[in-house]
């Protein structure tokens, strides 16, 4: 870890950096990829799936037999930790249910917006070496809150052909009856095109690899919505002379061992705190079974301290974490002031990993600093907005003039008359 | 116009087609501008300016005395039809203010979200044969109401290098104070990247060319946000026999003057009606200054008579219209079946532009089906939602458990010692 001690204010941007993620060198090769599922569907999937998967499926769809072997499968504590998290998920996705007013601008001219569940969405749960089943909840009971109609989820099975057993419990924990076996690149144009297997869907959900991010965008510039761009995780640790440092460590290490380009960085206002982090991350770092990706990913991370509390938080707000743990004394009034974060965790006993998996909020949060202008994925992620308005003869009467000088003085004749000719028949 | 009588459900898809919009061939050549933009800020801008407004500009930024005049020069009637819209999408949008929640998902764990407003936001407001102010209230208005801290303009300049008054006059009126003479891709990418003169925004609204698109598209990618895919405008009116001829072709009328590409679609349940609203449309289209590209654009759009309401709805939540009026007996038992759609407007005395202007409703609205994902313009868009969670020990004891269970099964013991290490503190 870097130690980086009251930095000057011009050296915050090189300092706040990140890793870039290049997703556009690799548009040429996801492009054949999406054009070749496009064109030739289900066999085109299957060939691909050989490919880079290593498997050969004779059919996408997972059974209802696959579905009753998992979760056979799934040990009993396991499956009351996701219960558990599931319904805290529910609860706070629930509350954030959008209720529109209907609001009277003028008299007899009625405004309202109504959210609505978007009919169809897919989402995506990459493979690897962890089974997410965590993200495949932060996706899907939003979504079945939200009433999606239908809700398909796509995941690259093992050579064996199959999806980890947790990975399907959680689907049908969540309500999902349609899983398929496709991965990567050919999941997502699967999904923003349909094939005989996989229906089409109007907003693509998940995080992946640089492929799948690189299709994600792709396919995003004129066919299917998608939930946000993506970059490596990242954690900012905000902390006084009065946090724990063990506990500060802990949160580093963790998301450190996500991978090597994952970010921790540590600004703190106390020099003591800062060395006794260090000392104590060192120590964990040991007892890690994934220390070496750690250790790596700790040589992109930073310990800074700062001369002030104010100073922090406008390094904090620069930097725009995409998970942001604020252990100070008054970290009420600290929280007050964050203008750019995707989620915060409060206190002493908040730690990342309880929003990562069961406190109720969502795991699928703004990377790369886009928490500037993103938000997470919430139940507004999974619905739209669309707007009402009833004008009565009386509403048209007082806003009609000022509708046909606005339209003449815009050159659109026709939106005027559209005006003229009903205030012609109610009398102006 | 083209008249379809009792199209089968089979035919729906290559009826409902849209003229494709193919903004990825134009990335090339707007990367370049982009490039040199971002390598030479405003003397590049100034060079395309030159180059593609045909205006030599020594300052870029609009000045107070530049303000001050367009005031003087905007007439009384258009002053007053400008406050008036302005009071009224302001009382809308400011009823759309989101307020946060806490949530108590177990006891002593404590989730909630804040909506916190975008800090820079970029307007752009293309140029062209028609002013479009009403367009800078519509996003200028709400971005205040979000609480952005700096809400900046761009607009291209005539080539006397001078922007249109009613445009300056609107961006005062609600309240910006910094308006830039620049317009298509460099107007973006200044926005983007930021010049010596124009500050960096983190996200970017507003209509343009394909261009402009295709710009706005590009450094989306990576680097700031946009507020949505942009395409061709349109309009449908779904009516059945009770309808006004005379009002739905001058809704038809209103949409197809806007370009040459604009679609106006008729769905209707009485073939009666649809036939008069063919002799209405023939009778209008002569009236209006406009007419010939309204008559091209007529030639893009249909007129449909189906066999049922349910029919008809079931075909306006395919084709998910950016703007839909009903005109119908029982229209909000209609509209409650509406589930893909921009901006719906209400009965007989509802035309589109009053939401166009004045009654109170954004016009920034999803084209091209989009209205199946996106929500149009609103005040959600000027803001993000950051989540917040507050655990204390009783409620880490709570959900503690599992969440080291789950982290231990995604193989993430780092994420599982965070809650170890605090357990272990308070006692399990």
């Amino acid at each position: 870890m870097k130690v980086i001690e009251y930095p000057e204010r011009k050296q915050w941007d090189e300092l706040l950096k990140r890793p870039v993620m290049e997703t556009e060198g690799l548009f040429d090769t996801v492009r054949g990829i999406i054009a070749k599922v496009r064109s030739e569907g289900d066999k085109a999937v299957m060939a691909y799936e050989k490919m880079f998967d290593k498997v050969e499926l004779e059919t996408l769809g997972v059974t209802e037999a696959e579905m009753d072997e998992a979760e056979a499968l799934v040990p009993e504590d396991l499956k009351n930790a996701i219960s558990l998290a599931k319904e805290n998920i529910a609860t706070f996705h629930a509350s954030q249910q959008f209720v529109g007013k209907k609001i009277e601008t003028r008299p007899g001219v009625i405004c309202w917006q109504q959210a609505v569940g978007i009919e169809k969405v897919g989402l995506y749960i990459p493979g690897g070496t962890a089974p997410l089943f965590s993200t495949v909840l932060m996706l899907a009971v939003p979504a079945k809150i939200a009433g999606c109609r239908e809700i398909i989820l796509c995941t690259p099975p093992g050579r064996d052909g199959k999806v980890h057993p947790a990975v399907l419990y959680a689907a049908r924990m969540a309500g999902i009856t349609r899983v398929f076996k496709v991965g990567g690149v050919q999941a997502i144009a699967s999904m923003a095109y349909g094939t005989e297997s996989i229906p089409k869907v109007y907003k693509i959900f998940g995080p992946g690899n640089q492929y799948v991010t690189a299709s994600k965008q792709l396919v995003s510039l004129r066919d299917v919505a998608i939930d946000m761009p993506a970059g490596p995780s990242e954690v900012e640790v905000l902390a006084d002379e009065t946090a724990n440092p063990a506990f500060v460590a802990a949160d580093l290490l963790s998301q450190a061992e996500h991978g090597v380009d994952s970010q921790a960085i540590l600004i703190t206002t106390s020099a003591d705190l800062l060395q006794a982090v260090r000392r104590e991350v060192e120590r964990q770092l040991e007892l890690l079974p994934r220390k070496e990706i750690a250790a790596r990913s700790l040589e992109n991370s930073k310990l800074i301290v700062v001369e002030s509390m104010s100073q922090a938080i406008e390094m904090t707000n620069d930097y725009a974490p995409e998970h942001l743990i604020i252990e100070t004394k008054d970290y009420e009034s600290v929280a007050s002031q964050v203008t750019n974060a995707g989620s915060v965790f409060l206190g002493a006993y908040s730690p990342e990993s309880a929003g990562d998996y069961a406190s109720g909020t969502n795991h699928t949060l703004p990377t790369n600093g886009y928490a500037r202008a993103y938000s997470g994925v919430n139940l507004d992620s999974f619905t739209k907005k669309i707007t009402f308005q009833e004008i009565v003869p009386e509403g048209l009467r007082t806003i009609g003039p000022a509708i046909e000088t606005m339209a003449a003085n815009e050159h659109l004749d026709a939106h005027k008359r559209a005006v003229t000719v009903r205030l012609n028949e109610i009398g102006r």
